[in-house]
């Protein structure tokens, strides 16, 4: 899969997000998209995802894979930031 | 699995739940421990997940399942409102 098929969550609106995803499935005809966020837009993916897969590709969409992890960072103060991150792999059916 | 192995995530400070997680595998000896939450505490329970895995549990304890859904319930004004669950299962390596 390449980086096209994937979606960073960040602070748009939230129904932008949404669209993405439906429009790799629909007139990009991707197989698998990727709904990647840090921190505290995970819960934000998880959204995006279910309502992609539950409201607007129902029956054909679905949760494949979710993996979570950490990132660290140094912060403008120099200190080591930890971060989590969500990758939520939807596919087709 | 029995539900005591649970550990809801909520607006408690961070440490409590990380603690939680810790306590079932060690004084308790739980084989699994489920982290669960709605909503906005979906990111924190990704949080309490990577922390007590990674900084507390390494090298014993890792995520072995992630499920997302979604749940329909009626607010105050009788309309139905979408939430998204996360259920995160830590167990012995």
């Amino acid at each position: 899969m390449t980086e096209d098929n994937t979606i960073f969550i960040g602070g748009k609106p939230f129904m932008n997000y949404v669209t993405g995803v439906v429009m790799q499935f629909t007139t990009k005809n991707a197989d698998e998209v990727n709904v990647k966020a840090r921190g505290k837009f995970i819960s934000r993916a998880v959204d995006v995802a279910e309502v992609s897969s539950k409201r607007f590709l129902d029956g054909t969409v679905e949760v494949k894979d979710i993996r979570i992890n950490s990132e660290e960072f140094e912060n403008k103060e120099g200190k080591t930031v930890r971060v989590s991150t969500i990758e939520i792999t939807l596919g087709r059916k």
